[in-house]
């Protein structure tokens, strides 16, 4: 039951005890350092653990990010020396949590999903991206590696853009709009996905389109399961009042608490959307259903009728006037014709035809 | 998958940069000036932008109207000579927002959406329109021109009302009250399109019309996208603290929002006749199938033993006294006659002829 | 579009212009002025509007009713002399207005809705009564005339109950606590027909009841759309802090309250019933197929063997021993009543029959 | 429309005017009189209204039960004596009220609604009981008189449990508490009822059984409608700042208040029960025409081939050369037996024999 | 009415009587005493009820457990001498309570449910566990004996995590935490009977597994009615006031809401899926109508036209010019053919083939 249920990390261990949770996705754990201020700039990738640690009180802003979450002791080793608590350890490492915002005295913690859509699964994925955002340093954690945050090492490499000037809840902002950003492209694959299913299942209904009609579903659902308690997290960030998180950089939180409720808004579209297609599936089936009965109806009322009349002349009685007659045959047949002509008009009348 | 996905205009860039998101919908970019106050009035299309500057700090009301934005420098240089934050001229450009008001110290923020039907189209359209309200200038942004306006600006300029008495609050009020108004048109439009597909669903129920019936769902959906939001943003300018509105404001802000609030009590009534259209429907449907089968049954019912009675009398045996008789013939003639008889008799009375 | 869309008085006119909105329902524009204190007490009928107007400041208790709503300027007159603001005197003439109550310094302004059943028409009318209470007088606006009234005004006259000795609060009170009572009229008329379309579905469900079904749905709908913000209208003035209204009537607007609420009630129960009638109507109409479905499963099961039987004999065959066995017939039909028997038992047995 | 609209006491009476609304269930009113402290116990039952009186300021907890509203002086008399606001004589004397608890200077006013099971109607019925909470007194008020309060007067007669020893608050409590109990039975009745109707609906599903399906689902919202407002009612008495509601009480308003939480509970997974048997009536229906269909199907399938073959050895050609063959005849009729076996067969193989 | 009406201890009886409400579920009732500090460690099963007594005022941290609630005399001892409430004695013996914590002066009382998934009786089971949590003791009481807590005792003899050097709270925090972590095997079964079910419905939809889905759904529910209260009741000691909780203390509350949360995701998942399920159930089965159908339609409309050549040409017409035709037979027979084929080909073509 890898989709619905979740795999506590301590089933009967001590609370605070650190496992992984979660697929392994990433080969080896990769660790970058990104220090600067507005006028200096360091980038580079830490060989052990213990190359973050000086960074640790230094003024500027450092930002440490770290891919793959497999090897426990490095996270422990981080959170130890940053102080963060066993709990969220914990938290980091079980890649099931849900997205939220907490306020510690020292950091904030935050728990966001990163979605895609993987092409070649044909599914949408999630990954849980954790940031520990504190006074001269932001930690992210990521299951994977991956190029979202690219753009956003870029911009602090050559300065582009406001966040050079800027303090570390200005990068931690930066990281979460690289996320949201992304969960629109996975929208736009979703809604590719509704329309193609949607003509298929007008032309063609199938049961096995209804059963992707139902995944899609689950797919929206469990999209919108993620993105709700993102739109609390960001809002608890925006209202939060910490020393960490600066007046100006609060708008930019309501930039992105706007693009949640946006996506929320889609999301929310295109369940509307899958079902009214399931209306429409249904309303389809039973459209050929009707076809194929009035198909039924017209062939069998119409020769019904007709074969009894052969039927009467098939009898095999020793008085029948008709068989003596020259013409009775062809009268006979006139008249099936007849009568054979009168029903399809009938039925043409009717609009069954 | 243009309905629904927002296409940030920063995916990747920095937050702030400016660019227009959405169709170009005018020609050029035109800006109007009008600049009043209780004794004096000047109308003037702006050739620069510059022209529309020195009104900055006038202490007469002056709006500036512009029409088209796609040309971003243009949004820039105003944005930026009237102080308006970067964010919020992505806001202006992005032409994906959802309806909000937000206060800023020196001036308030506003989008909502113009929503007309398109005859050509037939479909319902929405244009966004960003007004920043400040204490002696309210700035207009629309994605396209339009005459929408006219009927305040024809207001200022003959003083018919209390316009000219009154401040910039009031004049962003009239321009609000003018966007709202037109929804009612929208929403009679919508309104004939419905009682005219209804009649078309018990008279003609095809599959056709449950798509149409869906695609009035959806456009009654995002009709209620966006005026649910609407909603909540005049209800925030009714409560601001703003020294921008004035006490005498306030009840012209609280009768916009019971004019929305009852547009939205006719979307959700036309919603629920929608949902109650598609019962009518499969319940036609299903009726029409009825009918057919019925005569299917009767048809089927009446001929299967009279052509049963013609067989037995079409068997060969040696030895079947009927077959002999002088009036054999004629007698199961007659006996035929008065099963089919009955067997109308019988329906008839079940009601089902 | 009549039903939803409202008919706003000023498209494209300024604000607080006077317009009457609705059908002109009252022949002439009829003015009654009611008079009272403990001691004393008036009734005339206002030739012109100008006698309302001495009564504005006296001590006594001054009501002033006014039926009709056509003559713009008579509203105006009475609005301008008691000091009602002009979009308050625009709510008054358009009568698309939601139920509401808001204080204003010197008065508290309440709409709300008669609700009657029109025999003739066969449908729930609306009719909107709009009343300004103030510290000395009450003004209402009523549609058309009508005897709802009639008995408050008795029971001033007579002095019933405690209206003489408490003052305008308790007018407005008993003004509300008429109309109130009227909607149970109109809920008693709708369950009757609820009742009645029940037993109809049942014995003989057509595609017409069912739009009846619907048609009384919407009136459930529109019910619903009156009598919710009517209580929160009546909460709304339980709890205001205003000086007209006296400690000692908050126990009859509480009672008002009630009342509501079991009206909402009542409207609740009475949409389940309608939507548990949906059900049963499909119910019956698949009943009514499957009776009929059975019938022909049964004659075409019974005689489609034996015809089978009887084309076997019919075959030519030059050497069909049984044809030439001097019982053979009476054989063969007997086999046939012996299979027509069998299978007659068998659908008794499974219950078909 | 007994069931659903309320029969308002005053329609056109000024309010506050004392009318009996309901049946008159009991035969003569009974007044008796409880009069206990801790040392002390007196029983009995009065004859005239006014021997209730002295008990008003005796310091012992004075228990007064009145059985039966149809005479409404007595009503008055003890409302006048004990000083009930006119508006709350009304209300006990409307059977026809929502659950409540009002808080008045000198007592508290409880409307709750005694549930039952009635056997021989075999439909759920609600008796309103109404509760005068004083400091030194408790009057109750019941429609009919009944034995749901023995249990609580045995217990004050016998000093069981700590009732004595408690004020009338704890008495009030025992009383509701009394008559939730009651709930439960009325609940265990509706139970056995849906489980029956279940099987029923499996085994031989009517339209007879959806209509008590139906009916059983109303009894599930009038015993929700009736249970809600009690909820509330208890949870302010729970909370109120009362002096008659000592703190000792406060823990048992909250026993009662989780067994109505409880109720609701049952109710709701009891309407939940019925929702999911209307999906199994329907498909159990459906299934039904299956069956019949398919074996329409394969009757037809079979002998429609057939008999075919048959009409064409009828045929009367002069020259059909398979006639003429000696065994021609029995050649053609294991040819028939080979293809009806063969159909059999695939219809096997397919499932659907 | 087992499932879902609650057996009062108390119907009739005062409140407080002590009864034990729920089947006998362990053999006999079993007390183990543990007792520790950071220092110090006793593991002992209580032969009477007495031995637990002096841990009441020790400074360590004790906890009873008591395993079995039929001996009522056991409960009311230890609650008295603990100073519990009697409505809470009531409360720990009727196993029918909703999940709670309250806050009393000296102690916190909890009451939560465990679930577990019977393999034998193939359902859910829920087992009431209830929390008497002091400032130096933590009583437990179970409905029967079982391993749950094992864990938590090894982890406190062994000293483990933290356990040991923390207080009562965070004992009763490992207890709650022990018993939400069940909840996800149970849910990891309730997801592989639905996935097992999904499967079946598509392949094989029968009536019998319709109910199953029901059942499925009922077992949903009752598992929702359990865990949605126990949120709130973690919420209240997350939030509550108590000296007995420590702030260290509320992070892992913190941590067990969450699992509740994530818990109740799961569950509304599941119930939604459980809901496209019934769609697909039905769907799958009209598909399976539609298929036998289509074939009815096709041997019929194949076989009635060439039935009635067959039938015109057994007619005994006298003068029949194609009878004395050399080649008619077969002219005919071929006929037949071509007409056979071209319906198959249409057919075909249409797509019903």
């Amino acid at each position: 039951m890898r989709r619905y249920a979740k795999k506590r990390s301590d089933r009967g261990l001590p609370p605070g005890t650190l496992v992984h949770v979660g697929e392994k996705k990433a080969e080896r754990v990769r660790i970058t350092i990104v220090d600067y201020d507005e006028s200096h700039f360091l980038e580079k990738e830490a060989k052990t653990v213990e190359e973050c640690f000086p960074f640790k009180d230094t003024p500027t802003v450092t930002w440490i990010n770290i891919e793959g979450l497999h090897q426990v002791e490095i996270i422990e080793k981080i959170g130890d020396h940053f102080e963060i608590h066993p709990l969220l350890q914990e938290d980091i490492l079980n890649t099931e949590q849900r997205p939220k915002a907490e306020d510690f005295e020292n950091y904030i913690f935050i728990i966001l999903k990163m979605i895609a859509y993987d092409e070649k699964k044909n599914e949408i994925t999630s990954e849980q991206v954790s940031i520990v955002l504190g006074k001269n340093f932001v930690i992210s954690f990521q299951e994977r590696g991956g190029n979202v945050f690219d753009s956003v090492r870029e911009r602090i490499k050559y300065g582009k853009g406001r966040i050079k000037k800027m303090g570390t809840d200005y990068l931690a902002y930066s990281l979460m709009d690289a996320i949201v950003d992304n969960y629109f492209a996975a929208l736009e694959t979703l809604g590719e996905k509704i329309e193609f299913l949607e003509e298929g299942l007008i032309s063609s209904p199938t049961p096995r389109k209804l059963q992707s009609l139902h995944e899609l579903k689950r797919e929206m659902l469990s999209f919108r399961k993620l993105i709700w308690p993102l739109r609390e997290a960001v809002s608890v960030l925006e209202r939060e009042e910490s020393p960490i998180i600066q007046e100006t950089t609060r708008i930019y939180l309501r930039d992105i608490y706007e693009n949640i409720i946006q996506a929320i808004d889609t999301v929310e579209i295109m369940r509307d959307m899958l079902s009214g297609m399931l209306d429409i599936y249904l309303s389809s089936i039973s459209n050929r259903m009707n076809e194929i009965m009035k198909l039924l109806t017209i062939i069998s009322t119409i020769f019904i009728p007709l074969t009894f009349i052969a039927g009467v002349y098939g009898m095999n009685f020793k008085f029948m006037p008709e068989l003596e007659m020259q013409w009775g045959y062809f009268m006979i047949l006139s008249l099936m014709a007849a009568i054979g002509f009168l029903m399809v008009f009938y039925f043409r009348r009717k609009g069954w035809l």
